[in-house]
């Protein structure tokens, strides 16, 4: 069986000890084993910090997005045997693993764009100067330079490319160096994409490290100028915000946790209308893209209560048609959840959701994989707006007036979409929601190809307050304010301007 | 004696149990009682948020800005008394007490000079509309909102007036209530400001309120839509940051807290040239000034090896000049410390520190009054990169070669000043050196009216990471931020064209 090995101090290290054994979750076939025990973790990050970060922080933003290009090419090179990866590791459809692989290659892509307008120089100016004084001597600026320790990233399972290449893309651009510590069980398209970077020696030494593994003490040897990214569930959110070292540090984290997106149909919009098949098919597209695995996915369908059953019947029929099974097969259009640990806390979420399952059987239990139908529930309990089940599930929720209020109990989320052709009903609901949200998507059916409001987009930010974790991440050029320092500089004016070049 | 009240939900509470007692830190004498026993603190962020916060939402920033305007005004109708309170209640000279009040006033005069440019929007519209498909239609563009909760202010002793008026300027400008809650030693200064605001009812119902005495249980009463701004020691930020609903609700928090601020003379600087008397001047104000209780100021002064000796025999010289005593009295310089407690722990602090006392009593005991005399360490140990005594006392360090490494030692500062005309040396320290700061002062002997290092302008950022709490204030608009949430809208151009105005 693959041994996977971690990319520490710019070497390929195996751990000791007893590893952990990565599944093909639609068969149950062990594929790799994994193991970060022993590991020097101090001795990789202080790597990272005094080789990694000197040798971006000497690049200019344009050096920077060139490497990032080369990243990018190097994935796309790799493209097919990612994909293959993202299938049997993953439990991904095909199209499933092309969506994260793509998506990771076009974040890198649009962030080597963002540094072309950044230039030549190496740290942010931030704004115009400032006039202090009554005389114009006195002058500020604004600058943001890069933090002096390593981003470390930790990633979740279920976009195991997209989510590396997103967090990796920003800080790298920003000029710091990366330790990504992916979840151990879909390890293997990181594991393989740190395998083709490194051979290709596209970046510098120390830049880019690769923890396969348990993350250990990781958390607890940050410290002032580190910052880590976690994208995961709110209660490992909570362990890593509790760390004695992040609060004491003052460590910078952002967090990605839970979120109970919503989709709210407007009482305008007539069941059989352009509008109304949209939703349908963003919410069906949402629940069962990746298992509906994640956490942009619909999870709360709101609906006026006079067209509830027929959005019920129509979803009904249209989730009977997706078949269920092992995305090794070409007719299978939604595989299984990715370890067994996600079937069993998906299967006692759906109880502790309460309500009625109107779709779906939520006791399954085929002898292998972790497989799981799509769930509809229909549920006026609180629990819908309290608990997010990471997996094809959805409840469905009826409004009489005011549907924001509904959309506002889910106490902070990463995006939740408005489906209506009612310009002042919209405009009602997004003043509303918008404080408890990172994005709001405003369905519509004459833009081509949208990508629904399960797809983040590297323009525009990710993240949300709350339970969301209150984080935000990418906003193009936005995401780089994670990974720098903004420094005011106050003084004379031709020292500061002859500083900032 | 006078009984402070808190003004709570719209009205004038007072606390039962037993209170506090404000006292003359120069002659011990009682002057008020406070106590926020039994008070509903509830109740009190449950108002803000339903009455304050609507109001405040449903002006524009220009109407916001009015209302800054008017409290300014007030607390310029109101200045002299507010003086007296600030010598009586705040140990201050006459000079630090003007310091305290005009920085109040001058601050919200900035911030309603900035609401003109925001003028007739109520939200943030943040950059320009982003084309995201093929097609024009598919568009993005992020605005920022205010928050739904309240904004709970929990201010330090040493700035009754600019601590409470900085930070409740930002947030009402953004659109946020406020819940000021000031240092109970030093309350008479914000009781004062909040007795006139009310009477004269400059702001909406629940748009401020202000809670005299103990926090009690206030820090877990907040949720996922609140903030909490900080400023104090480092060992409540870290209590604060602890908490159980902080972590939980990702209630967004700002600290500020220690920081061990450098000022670096450069090897250039000759002896008596204008630039050397700059430096001298900056030191001795900082260190007396507020009798040293200021976040910012100057506590480590790090020279030339070869000047150490001169540098210090000219403190000593300057700092024997600065008369100590009750700042009711003309001719005091530098009045004391504001409690008991404080004095206690700038004595501990001081034999902390280690190193010999080059100048000062460091065991001075007067009959009466919280006095300490300046006092100035030389020493080459840890402590005084990792201790900071708030009271009038600073290190004297020296340095060899590169002084960003003794600075950088600090672990995160708000402030470093660098006096140089070496423009090489300048930015070389300025780059080493900026990561862990959030303001570089470039002291220059050509600036007129140079404030020095230890003031902060509200159009630069103040905050700092690591040890200085990770956080940021001010900056003129960009202190918005921390009231707002970024958003994108994302969907059909003329549907979000038509939304944003």
């Amino acid at each position: 069986m693959i041994q996977l090995r971690s990319y520490l101090g710019g070497q390929w290290l195996a751990g000791s000890g007893s590893p952990q054994t990565l599944l093909n979750p639609a068969t149950e076939e062990p594929l790799a084993n994994a193991s970060s025990v022993g590991l020097d973790l101090r001795g990789a990050l202080e790597h990272a910090r005094t080789r990694g970060g000197p040798a971006l922080r000497a690049l200019t933003f344009a050096e920077r997005g060139a490497l990032l290009k080369a990243m990018a090419d190097a994935m796309q090179g790799e493209r097919d045997r990612l994909i293959e990866l993202g299938i049997a590791n993953g439990g991904n459809t095909r199209s499933d693993a092309k969506f994260d692989v793509d998506g990771a290659i076009a974040t890198l892509l649009e962030y080597s764009e963002i540094s072309k307008a950044l230039g030549a120089r190496k740290f942010l100016v931030d704004g115009e100067g400032i006039q202090l004084g009554r005389s114009a001597r006195f002058h500020g600026q604004h600058i943001a330079v890069p933090r002096h320790g390593v981003a470390v990233h930790v990633n979740a399972f279920n976009f195991p490319a997209w989510g590396f290449a997103e967090k990796a893309a920003v800080a790298l651009l920003a000029g710091m160096p990366v330790l990504a510590k992916p979840a151990t069980s879909s390890a293997m398209v990181a594991h393989r994409i740190m395998e083709v970077l490194a051979a290709k020696k596209i970046l510098p030494e120390g830049a880019l490290s690769l923890l396969v593994g348990s993350p250990g003490e990781l958390v607890s040897l940050l410290g002032a100028q580190d910052v880590l990214a976690f994208t995961g569930s709110g209660d490992t959110g909570v362990r890593i915000r509790s760390a004695r070292n992040v609060i004491e540090f003052s460590v910078r984290v952002n967090i990605e946790a839970d979120s109970l997106n919503a989709a709210v149909l407007g009482a305008d919009v007539e069941p059989r209308s352009d509008m109304y098949e949209l939703f349908l098919k963003d919410v069906v597209r949402d629940m069962t893209q990746k298992a509906g695995q994640k956490c942009t996915a619909i999870r709360r369908i709101v609906v006026p209560k006079d067209v509830i059953d027929e959005v019920k019947s129509d979803l009904i029929e249209l989730l009977a048609t997706v078949k269920v099974g092992n995305p090794a097969d070409e007719d299978v259009r939604m595989g299984p959840l990715a370890t067994a640990s996600q079937l069993s806390d998906a299967r006692s979420g759906i109880e502790r959701l309460g309500g009625t399952v109107v779709f779906g059987d939520k006791q399954e239990k085929p002898a292998k994989g972790f497989f799981l139908s799509p769930v509809l529930v229909q549920s006026t309990g609180d629990a819908v707006h309290e608990h997010e089940v990471f997996g094809p599930v959805a409840s469905l929720l009826p409004y009489s007036e005011n549907p924001a209020q509904i959309v506002a109990r889910g106490n902070g989320g990463l995006v939740s979409s408005i489906y209506s052709e009612d310009q002042a009903f919209v405009e009602q609901v997004v003043v509303e929601i918008a404080p408890h949200h990172g994005r709001v998507f405003l369905g519509h059916h004459k833009i081509e190809l949208s990508p629904g409001p399960g797809t983040v987009l590297p323009q525009l930010v990710h993240g949300g307050p709350g339970r969301a974790g209150g984080g935000e991440e990418l906003g193009g050029p936005r995401g780089l304010a994670f990974y720098v320092q903004r420094v005011a500089l106050e003084g004379s004016r031709p020292v500061i301007q002859k500083l900032i070049g």
